[in-house]
C-alpha cells in the first residue's frame, strides 16, 4: 500500500487547529493522531512531499511527483482510493495575495498563522473573512490573544447554516466578548502596503484597517486530478460514490471523505458537508471494502456543533428556510429554557427550535443555542430522532434523562419538539 | 375541579430535595413549580391538609378527611384521577423509628432533615442505607456539609441499575471524595440511645455508628386506597393503565404517576420507574384525555441520570444482566474515551458501555459513566436509538456531533456501538 500525501502531516485533526492558534492546544504534534513514522510501521509506505499529478485510469497507474525535486514516478494499482479533500476557497481580489492574510486549512496555515502572531509583535487589528465555523472559532481565537478582531460576512447573521434568529444570538454573544461583527457585507479587495503586508479589507461601507487577515470563506471539493482523470463529480462539485465509497462505473477506484460528495437523508439529495467526522467514518468503510469486507456509509442529516467563548451552537437536519428549499411545508416550534433545572446554581440559557413537516409532524429539523455548558451536545438527539424520522410529538414524549443537574424535567428539546408538533398538526 | 392533597405543598421538585439539603438551593420555595394559590388562581380547588380515605366507585364517591380536624366531607365526581404517588419503604427493624432517622421523599422530609442537621451541632457521622440515586445524592450532601459518611446497601455495588463494572467506578469515585463505602451489607437493626435518638446501624460486620441516618432504599407505589376501591393493580405493585392513562374497566377513572406502573419498550412489560419526569410526561397526558383531547404515553426505556460531585452516571434500555433476564442473548461493547477530543484542555474521563442483541445486533442499552462535565447527557442520543430500536451497527455510523471541544472525532457512544456490532454479529 502506497500513499502520497502532497503536505508534511498526516492524519491530524483539522478542526483542532483554531483551538492551537488559541492556545488551547500547546504543540501541533497534539493534534497529529498517526505520525508517517507509525503509518509505515503499520507497512503502509506513505511518501510525504509526493504529489499525485495524474491518474490514468485505463492504465491504472497514477503518478506521483516529489515536491522538492520534481522527480516523477509512475505507479500501478489494483485499487486506487482518492482522498484529495478540500480546498479553501480564496477570493480572486484585488491584494487577495498579500502578506498577513491566512488561510486556515492545514497544518503548516495553523504554523504560518502563529508564526505570524509571535513573529509580528506590532498587530493590533486583526479581519476574519467568513463568519462560518471556522470564521467564529479563529475570530475568538485572535480575540483571546489579544487583536482587536473585526469578523465579516456577507449573510446578514453569523452562521448562515442557522436560521437567522438563532445566528442573531451568535452575533449578540460575539459583541459580548468584544468582537466586532460586520454582516451584509461584501468584501472587495484588500489594501496593501508598500511592504506588501495587507493594510485593510476594502468594503463598500469603507475599509477595515487590519493587520492581519484570515479568511475562513469556505471550502470546495479538491477534485481537479479526479475530474481530469474521468471520474464522475456531482452537482455540488464532489465526487460521486456509491454506499461502499466506491466510484460508480470504475471498478477498484474509491473515494471518500472531504473531496466526495454525500446523501443527506432529508433531503434526499446529495450534498458536500466537508466534517471531519463523516471522512472519518467514510474512511473506515472504504478500507473495510477496499480489504475485502463488506461496509456502507448511510449519509447524514446535517449535524454539525461548535463553541463560541461559552456560547455552544448546533444544528441537525435541515433548517426552516433550507426545509423550504427542499420543498416541506414547515412548522417551528421555539422555547427559551435552560440546561439544567431552573433553580439550579448551574443553570444557563439555552434555545432550541425544532422544524417539523407541516400535516405529518415529523421531525425535520433542530437548533441550539446555550450560553453554558450542556447545551449543544443536546442535538446528538435530536439528530438521530431525525435520523429515524420520529414525529415531532414522538420526541416530546420519548424517554429521555431528567435529574436537576442535567435538564429541567422536561428536556427543552421536548417543550420545542412538542411545540413544533401542535404547530404542524394544529393539535 | 376539587384536588386533595393530605400534604402542606404542591407542584413541587422532590428530585430537587438533595441538593437543598447540600446547600444548591436555598429555599425550599424555589422548588415548587406552582403554588396552591396559583393553581387556585386557575380554578383549580385545592384543598392542602385534606386526605382522600376511600373510594367508591359505584356511587362515584370520594371521602375527604381534614387532617387537622379529621372533619370528613364526601364528594362525589364525574372523573377521578388518582394520582398517589409512591410511599417509601421503610425497613420493619429494631429501632427505625428513633430520632435522627430520616427519609427523603417529600418537602417536609427535606425540612425535618435540615432542622436536624442545623439544630443539632453534634452531629459527627451519618450512615444513608440504599445505594440508588437518592442515596448517592444525599450522601454526596451529607459529606459536603461536613459529616463523616458511609453508604451501605446490600448489592455488591452501588447503582445496582448500573452493570457491577460500572458501580464499582461509581463506588471509586465515592471513596476518592471521602464518602465510606458498605457493599454486600444487609442492616439488622439500629442502635437507640437512651433519648430515643440514634446512635449506630446494625449489620452482620458489626454496628457503625451513627448520628444520623438517611433512608434511601426505594420507593413502592401508594396504592392502599384504589386497591380497596377494587381497581386494578399490576405485579409490579402500580395500579394498571392503558396508554390513554385510563384504568381498564373502570370509565372515568384515570391515574398517573408513581403509583401506575408502566410499559417497558425494550422489556416489553410493565415496570414501575418511579421518576417525576414520566410522572409530569404521564400527567399532561392524562389531563388531555379527560378534558376530551386525545393523547398517549408511549412506555418508557429505563433511561435515568444522577451526578456525585464531577461524576456523571446514566443509563438507558436494560443492562447486561436485565437484558439476560429478559431472555436475550448479549453482547456488550465498552470503551474508556474522553468527552471531548483527548488534546483539549477540557477532556475528561468517561466510560461508555453498549448492549446489543446477539446475532441481530439490535441496540438494546447503554451505561455511561463520565469523571466530568457531558458525559452522562450523552444517555440521551443511545435512549433515541433504543427507542427507535437501531442496530448497533447504525448507531456506530450515525449522523453524530463533532467538535474537538464536544466529543473525538468518533463520539465513544459510537464507539462502544461499533464493538458491541462486531461482538454481537461477529462481523
Amino acid at each position: 500500500m502506497v500513499v502520497l500525501e502532497r503536505g508534511t502531516w498526516t492524519s491530524y485533526s483539522a478542526c483542532g487547529i483554531p483551538y492551537w492558534v488559541a492556545g488551547d492546544v500547546e504543540d501541533a504534534h497534539t493534534l497529529v493522531a498517526r505520525t508517517a513514522a507509525e503509518h509505515r510501521a503499520n507497512g503502509i509506505d506513505i511518501r510525504l512531499g509526493a504529489e499525485a499529478v495524474e491518474i490514468d485510469l485505463h492504465a491504472r497507474t497514477v503518478t506521483s511527483s516529489e515536491r522538492a525535486t520534481a522527480v516523477t514516478q509512475v505507479l500501478h494499482f489494483d485499487q486506487l482510493v482518492v482522498a484529495t479533500g478540500a480546498t479553501p476557497i480564496r477570493p480572486d481580489l484585488p491584494g487577495a495575495s498579500a502578506r498577513g492574510i491566512h488561510g486556515l486549512q492545514t497544518l503548516d496555515d495553523g504554523a504560518a498563522l502563529i508564526e505570524t502572531l509571535v513573529s509580528q509583535r506590532d498587530l493590533r487589528r486583526a479581519v476574519v473573512v467568513g463568519a462560518g465555523y471556522i470564521g467564529l472559532e479563529v475570530a475568538e481565537a485572535l480575540n483571546r490573544r489579544g487583536l482587536s478582531t473585526c469578523l465579516v460576512d456577507l449573510a446578514p447573521e453569523p452562521m448562515s447554516t442557522l436560521d437567522p434568529k438563532m445566528g442573531a444570538m451568535v452575533r449578540s454573544a460575539m459583541e459580548g466578548m468584544g468582537i466586532e461583527v460586520r454582516t451584509s457585507t461584501r468584501v472587495e479587495g484588500f489594501e496593501v502596503g508598500d511592504d506588501d503586508w495587507v493594510r485593510g479589507v476594502v468594503t463598500p461601507d469603507g475599509t477595515l484597517p487590519a493587520d492581519l487577515v484570515v479568511l475562513g470563506i469556505g471550502v470546495r471539493p479538491e477534485t481537479r486530478l479526479a475530474k481530469e482523470a474521468g471520474l464522475p463529480v456531482g452537482a455540488t462539485g464532489g465526487l460521486v460514490v456509491d454506499r461502499r465509497q466506491a466510484v460508480p462505473g470504475h471498478p477498484g477506484v474509491w473515494a471518500a471523505g472531504d473531496c466526495v460528495e454525500t446523501f443527506h437523508r432529508v433531503r434526499q439529495e446529495s450534498v458536500h458537508i466537508p466534517l471531519g467526522t463523516h471522512a472519518n467514518k467514510q474512511g473506515r468503510v472504504l478500507g473495510t471494502n477496499v480489504a475485502g469486507g463488506y461496509s456502507t456509509f448511510p449519509g447524514v442529516v446535517g449535524t454539525a456543533i461548535t463553541k463560541v467563548c461559552d456560547l455552544e451552537i448546533a444544528r441537525t437536519g435541515v433548517g426552516q428556510h433550507e426545509a423550504q428549499d427542499a420543498g416541506f411545508a414547515v412548522a417551528v416550534g421555539m422555547v427559551d429554557s435552560t440546561t439544567t433545572s431552573g433553580y439550579m446554581p448551574s443553570a444557563s440559557a439555552m434555545t432550541v427550535k425544532v422544524v417539523a413537516e407541516r400535516g405529518s409532524g415529523r421531525l425535520l429539523g433542530a437548533q441550539i443555542v446555550g450560553a453554558g455548558p450542556g447545551s449543544a451536545k443536546r442535538i446528538d438527539a435530536c439528530a438521530l430522532a431525525v435520523w429515524n424520522e420520529m414525529g415531532a410529538d414522538e420526541l416530546a414524549m420519548a424517554d429521555m434523562a431528567y435529574a436537576p443537574p442535567f435538564s429541567p424535567v422536561w428536556d427543552p428539546v421536548q417543550i420545542a419538539a412538542r411545540r413544533a408538533s401542535e404547530e404542524a398538526t394544529g393539535r
